[in-house]
């Protein structure tokens, strides 16, 4: 008998998901279902396409149709999930053709895939029309268009990933942008603030306004938002930009009964199945342990997403996988500065009750003789106990990805800081310094320790 | 009552041990006795001063005279040894202001940073004058000063790091250079035949010609060598350069009676003692085990050269340290590609009698859509029976480096293949791709291996 396996979602969890299992299952049907108009494209791509490094918001499709073809994916766009009726294993959907009607969708097994969005805080004055977010291909090219139509400056509020990419971005097409942070640091869940503070400084100098411990109080305009009120301050621009992060998409799971998890995202077991009998949950939606405190977390990253996809796909086709955990590596450019984290930051551990040890070392990215040597700065979060690495951050001018990779790597073998203090690196004047600054770094520690 | 710790060579190894010393023994005396008149410059920068990456040789100079006189480390230039005498623990040294007498100098502790030489095969005519070589700050403002007297032609010989480093550099330089290379492949040491070829590929796009299977038989000219004989053809060039490798310095270790190991470097524990009493060697004069095969190596690489130094300085100022061994993790940049490796090479793997599976994953250092990507190939080496990585090689446009380090970390720390496979790493689109090509590379193995 054909099985059936369905995808709600049709992004980099979902298409994941949808691949995985066609590769364990020859001849299963698999549909992916999208309300959006266009499938498979990258979201992390979209503030750079503002900025100009990227010529067109189509460019980010990195699943153009003819994967979906070749794979033998049935994708259906512009259709919309109403229900999962999780006693006769159906949707019930509804597609753009008829929007009247509704049909039931008969699943085997079903991927939940629907990713996140924009959150919007309850402020007065938010269902007035204008503000703009950053997380569909749509909601780019509105941005774009109104950069197009004359908009001269921008509000961004939120000081996350997200929201400074898009900030970049808009600077780099000539617009005067302000961000406006409730908290006291930019980047509040992947820098500690002292890593954070290199970052706004760098922004301020490429001309961010940056206002911390700021709250938005209200929208101000007619029906359309032209100004917002914040710590009593009336901020105006023609771009007034919502980017206070996204909530997993949980609508459907929550009125199908599916569990959700303390972080109010749906909860998963290590196969990445639901709480509900072939119902797996993956990416932004899902829940999935942290390596480190093994408590459940959303990190909301790519890589994870398309982690977790691969592994509910296996499963969902026939076969097993386990999905380990995160550590929630993520990597950032801003202009010519680069801002990595991997495991926990200190404020993470402290959170956590996690007692540890840190230490920041300034370095360069060349020998110090070799010209374009770039700062680099990297700081270390050791668990005291164990004196494993249990989180590293690292601001910097250039190879800053990488090095992020390797201790996301050290901290999933458990490395410890004197073994780190130990380790044999590659060296060349014209890439790295002989004493690899993190290193360097797990010296400082070591030295801590004594 | 006051130490004395004396140390042969101020070089990377020498200074490190030194600085290390004097960390834990604030009051020693701390000789540096060195026969060169520079001491404490980067031997790995000289190609990049040839090629005018790097103004001055000057610059190369990374422990200026203020370093030693902070550390209260007392060196003495353009000073042989020329005996040790470990019995009555004596130096006979020869000043360069006295080159008729020699003195004794007596030491408590004794660490041998002699490092090594270049090695020059038994070729007829070796003897004639004019045969480069690069090993130190003379020897590249030699080659700097012919180039400038009008050499348009050079002639290597070796296509190991340094002749290849060299060979760029002089390209760079405007001159018309031939690498020959005995074995059928370049960087024989560094990367399997495979690997080697793209880099082979890159240089001789830039103009390069590559001789390989190519054995010197003579060298030609009256007194000067104006020519070699190679394969039965005679080779003209303005420039001859031997880079035929390095040997380890341990001439004045054999007299000692201090032993050699089976690498015919001086033997060492793992505290970089050698086996008398109180004399310790480290760096490209001393043996330390491969961190996979546990046999003795002599990789001769400066970060190797520096952990090893400050291992020993710290035992010789009277604390505690051990050598773990090395995986002689190395990378290099030729024009506009970087390559590099850590632990095995399928080739070394395979002459130790290790069963290995190995996949190749070529990828592009950012996503598919973002302007600028450029190639990466990454190759892993991953022992059969335990599936742990010991060995990979990456060539690349860029982030070749800390890929590196990440491998050598993992390969540390034992990570298996799998573990590989599934490991969390960050993403952003203008520095990498979704899934790392190092995770592909894994998965690839999987597959191998099912």
């Amino acid at each position: 008998m054909v099985r059936q396996i369905v995808v709600i979602g049709a992004s980099a969890s979902g298409i994941e998901a949808a691949a995985a299992a066609r590769k364990k299952d020859r001849t299963a049907e698999i549909i992916l279902i999208t309300q959006e108009k266009t499938a498979g494209y990258s979201r992390c791509g979209l503030p750079f396409v503002i900025g100009g490094h990227i010529p067109s918001f189509r460019d980010l499709v990195v699943y153009p149709p003819a994967f979906f073809q070749m794979q033998k994916l049935e994708l259906r766009t512009q259709t919309k999930v109403r229900a999962i009726n999780t006693k006769d294993k159906t949707l019930t959907i509804q597609t753009k053709e008829n929007p009247t009607t509704t049909q039931a969708l008969p699943y085997d097994v079903l991927v939940i895939a629907t990713g996140a969005e924009p959150y919007m805080p309850p402020i007065k004055g938010k269902e007035k029309a204008g503000i703009h977010s950053l997380r569909t291909l749509e909601d780019g090219e509105k941005i774009d268009a109104a950069i197009k139509s004359g908009a001269k400056s921008a509000l961004i509020m939120g000081a996350g990933l997200i929201g400074l990419e898009l900030g970049a971005g808009l600077v780099e097409r000539g617009l005067k942008v302000t961000v406006v942070e409730m908290l006291p640091q930019i980047l509040p869940q992947f820098l500690d603030a002292d890593m954070a503070k290199l970052i706004q400084q760098h922004l301020e100098e490429k001309g961010i306004k940056i206002l911390l411990n700021t709250v938005v109080e209200e929208f101000l305009g007619e029906t359309q938002v032209s100004a917002v009120k914040a710590n009593g301050q009336v901020l105006e621009a023609d771009l007034i930009i919502s980017a206070f992060g996204v909530r997993a998409s949980t609508q459907l799971a929550k009125e199908a009964d599916i569990a959700l998890g303390e972080t109010q995202a749906i909860k998963t077991n290590a196969r990445m199945e639901t709480d509900t009998q072939d119902v797996y949950a993956v990416g932004d939606c899902a829940e999935a342990p942290s390596l480190i405190t093994h408590r459940p977390t959303c990190a909301q990253l790519g890589t994870i997403a398309v982690r977790e996809g691969k592994v509910a796909g296996t499963n969902a086709g026939g076969d097993y996988s386990l999905f380990g955990g995160v550590l929630a590596s993520a990597v950032t450019q801003l202009f010519d500065i680069q801002a990595a984290n991997t495991g926990l930051t200190q404020t993470a551990a402290q959170r956590n009750r996690i007692e540890v040890v840190t230490a920041t070392v300034s370095s360069k990215t060349r020998a110090s003789y070799f010209p374009g040597a770039k700062p680099i700065k990297i700081k270390l979060v050791v668990e005291k106990e164990s004196k494993r690495i249990i989180g590293a951050q690292i601001v910097g001018g250039e190879e800053v990805a990488q090095r992020i990779n390797g201790l996301s790597f050290a901290i999933q073998q458990g490395m410890t800081i004197q073994e780190l203090a130990k380790a044999d690196t590659a060296y060349a004047p014209p890439l790295c310094e002989t004493w690899e600054p993190m290193v360097l770094a797990a010296e400082m520690i070591l030295m801590k320790l004594r």
